[in-house]
């Protein structure tokens, strides 16, 4: 089994900038991308690789080897698949809310697919069995995309539903749920910068 | 066991008011509150309140118990915990997609205590074994306040994780979600007037 984290530094989580700059969002997807790796070495995945478009960030990256694709993520992702000889877990750079127990349930799936719902229609964590016959396509709503592509080739599939898991961080109030169910070294550097505030309903983030 | 659900028809989800118009948020309430009530009945649940400052909407509801409180939700709710004789769970009637399955692995919790967060620091369903040694606190960060409560009152508790459960459905972003992952009246209802749309990242809403 390997994992496959795509990835890009330059620019990150645009949707982040109503409250963090570029060089915080910046730092901030590093150490997101950090823990994501932490909690695969945990869960076991030894082979874990990093798929950019770019080299910006990871130059000395060391913690896991760095593939270089500067085609579109989808073109990227499915090139990989098709290469791959082994069951592939594919896994966003986001998800710093992502455990090894998480991980390990997911990989242990006894059905061909298992695929970890996001916010808003998103795939968090897609584990494929067998890589070679299958390909993604992100963006949208891939959840649903992602069951049709499964049901389509005759894979069967599990959905794994998790909070954790599905809380990718994209916008400012995923950082409410990064701050309230987080621990490590992103959520602290959230911590540092913005203390919750009771909103009408949910809770919201005002900046220190 | 018995399992309590607070309930407000009256002028119900103001925050769904962008999208849904005074009469379809109670309309759109009702269906929510009868899947939960089925939810709870397919899990084995067979007593069951529901705690509602008004009759309104209740007049005829045969498939539960009406409890009728005027106090505020806390309030009324640490009444009914200090009545109770036998093990609580409290459940919000906006939580679409519980599932039975859900219903049946929260009530089997090991600890004191299992509690659900919900989207933005709330609770969307809470399981206490000995009610008379717990008070509630809804409103604002209530998944980390109910969380100390149960600490500073010697009492061990499970965070019950699940994308599914811990969807609530209070912004118009959540009816996404109900599209997405729902099944049942309540989703039918939201699917004939809305559907979905691909927006910048997240997927979005549009209207019919």
């Amino acid at each position: 089994m390997r994992a496959v984290i795509p990835y890009k530094k330059a620019g990150a989580k645009s949707r982040l900038s109503p409250v963090l700059n570029l060089q915080e969002r910046e730092e901030f997807v590093e150490l997101m991308l950090n823990q994501v790796i932490d909690s695969l070495k945990e869960a076991g995945i030894e082979k874990i690789d990093i798929l950019s478009p770019s080299v910006y960030g990871l130059e000395v990256m060391a913690r896991a080897r760095v593939l270089l694709d500067e085609k579109d993520l989808n073109e990227a992702l499915n090139r990989y698949l098709e290469e791959a000889e082994e069951p592939v877990l594919i896994v966003m750079a986001d998800l710093p809310l992502l455990s090894k127990e998480h991980i390990k349930e997911i990989t242990s799936t006894e059905k061909d697919i298992c695929i970890v719902p996001g916010k808003g229609g998103g795939t968090n964590a897609l584990f494929i069995k067998n890589p070679s016959n299958y390909r993604v396509r992100y963006y949208g709503s891939s959840f649903l995309t992602h069951c049709s592509i499964a049901e389509d080739s005759g894979q069967n599939f599990e959905v794994y539903d998790s909070f954790m898991a599905g809380t990718d961080i994209d916008e400012p109030e995923d950082l409410v749920e990064l701050l309230i169910h987080g621990k490590g070294p992103a959520k602290n550097y959230i911590d540092r910068k913005f203390k919750l505030e009771v909103k009408r309903g949910r809770v919201g983030l005002v900046p220190y």
